[in-house]
């Protein structure tokens, strides 16, 4: 079964990208779970003198367990550094979540695997 | 890529049970899918006189998939006999939707899986 934080982040996520208003952020990444089939896009803002994100939104047709990992990474990771959210694991999504069932943690993943490929793609970009 | 259907479907999902009033439904099915992990319940009421089914909820932590699939058949068996609505398949479901991406299909058949659970659950108990 699921934690109330799971429940309440499915319920009412955070951060979700609602309009196409991709050109607005400075890095973008996304990844795939073989698993499921499912994908995740996660777009950053990024303040250049401090190297700081200032925004982070994403998106996904995924799992209710992909959609709590990734909404609350996104609270999680605004105002970091990029090399403090690059080191974000699945593990400390989990641990935030409270849990997941054991045969979702494939799904907490794909937040944590877009997000640092949104970073790669701001350094690529900057 | 996905559907308008699926997508409207998704954002706005039809019939989802949201309190825990379990106790007033006729018939109850739960199904599971091995390859993500995710479960399906859906849970039915039904008119003894004409075995028709009067109401369909549904509930999952599943991805968009199975939401738009799950929402989308609740809206056509209410109305349907307990014969109709035992006979839908996911090809139907499918054709309902205008398509899923191939290694979405399997998201599609928790539906009507745990349609027929709840309409096997519904003879049991009758
Ligand atoms: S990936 Fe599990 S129901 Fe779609």
């Amino acid at each position: 079964t699921y934690s109330d934080k799971v429940k309440d982040h499915f319920m009412n996520p955070r951060n979700i990208l609602r309009e196409d208003n991709e050109a607005d952020f400075h890095g973008i990444g996304q990844t795939g779970n073989i698993k499921c089939g499912d994908e995740m896009i996660v777009y950053i803002k990024v303040d250049p003198d401090t190297l700081t994100i200032t925004d982070c939104k994403w998106r996904t047709y995924g799992c209710a367990s992909a959609i709590a990992s990734t909404s609350i990474l996104s609270e999680m990771v605004i105002g970091m550094t990029l090399d403090q959210a690059y080191a974000i694991t699945a593990k400390d999504i989990l641990k935030e979540l409270d849990g997941l069932p054991d045969n979702k943690v494939h799904c907490s993943v794909l937040g944590d695997k877009a997000l640092r490929a949104a970073i790669d793609d701001y350094y690529r970009k900057n």
